[in-house]
């Protein structure tokens, strides 16, 4: 999928709490060796299972507070008492080789469209309503309360969806993927992102 | 293609003298009978072989002057003594069912470029600057004088070339005809081409 002569660009999928982003995600990566992952920045500790680089880049609050002043997060956020963010000299120095692409929420999205790194932006959503709210209720182990405020928080997510550039509907998982890979296809092609046309066809 | 909770819109390609988008046309509307054929207005004289409302709209100089005064035409021109146009309302109403796909030089894109009209901007090149000028001499029927004038106009559109959105490069008939119903496909899905989005899922 990548060509030499085009610029790449950031993936960024974007679905309220319950979309169904997540098994999306894992198989466009599974799918498209080329197509790299955006490894966050965490101050959390890393769990018996993850691997410091790949899952994610765990650093002392120090150096993400650092990181931070020096304007090198297209966007962070304090969850729980720790620190996630995404970093902008990371970003552009996958994007020289691959394109790159991440999973986030409408607030991160948001915060990453505000900068001037070269991205489309995917919003995913499930098959309807009621799969929606089954799902947000879903694993059984949560709440009324934590499940009434996640109901809360992706109603008004929904509400922001027209800021985004194309929507999938996740009624199918390979469909799903199929029409991420079309967009992605199709983005490659845009006339920004060819190099050098006017030096071959210019005269 | 054609999805009944999605908005269709105008397919636009562009490609300057020599740059070989009729055959891509062609296939294109061969292969996707759910996308109809922008039929141009003209005051010109049917040929033996032309179907009114299938080659052109053949209509009076005085129907077309009347139609251009009404504001009916995204764009227009007059080429050797006859006016050739696009009716916006002939548009709109195909709309309603179908995308629509026309094939224009760069000057008449841009006028459609100015109006309202759902649509999307395909930029067609030749695989090089050599094909290109071999292309442009090509016919071995015109003079030395019209391959002049023919290469300056082709020059003068290509540093126009950055105003549309997309870009293909016509190295092969396949690769470019599958590269444009990629590049419609991902249109179909864009944020604002969805009906009723926000009944489904606003709650």
């Amino acid at each position: 999928m990548i060509n030499k002569n085009k610029k790449n660009f950031l993936i960024i999928l974007i679905s309220p709490s319950g979309g169904g982003k997540t098994a999306i995600f894992k198989k466009i990566l599974a799918d498209n060796t080329e197509i790299k992952y955006s490894v966050s920045y965490t101050t959390r500790k890393a769990r018996i299972n993850e691997i410091n680089g790949v899952d994610y880049n765990f650093v002392s609050e120090e150096k993400f507070i650092e990181m931070k002043q020096s304007g090198d997060f297209l966007e962070s956020a304090l969850v729980h008492g720790y620190w996630y963010g995404t970093s902008k000299s990371y970003v552009i120095s996958i994007l020289k080789n691959n394109h790159i692409i991440m999973d986030i929420d409408v607030q991160g999205a948001k915060q990453i469209m505000n900068s001037e790194i070269d991205q489309i932006t995917i919003f995913i959503l499930p098959p309807s309503r009621e799969v929606w709210l089954e799902r947000l209720k879903g694993r059984g182990t949560d709440s009324d309360e934590v499940i009434q405020v996640r109901l809360k928080t992706a109603e008004s997510e929904i509400k922001e969806i027209r800021d985004f550039q194309y929507l999938i509907i996740n009624d199918d998982l390979e469909n799903a993927v199929d029409n991420i890979k079309t967009i992605i296809k199709a983005e490659e092609n845009r006339i920004q992102r060819y190099k050098n046309i006017e030096i071959y066809y210019g005269g």
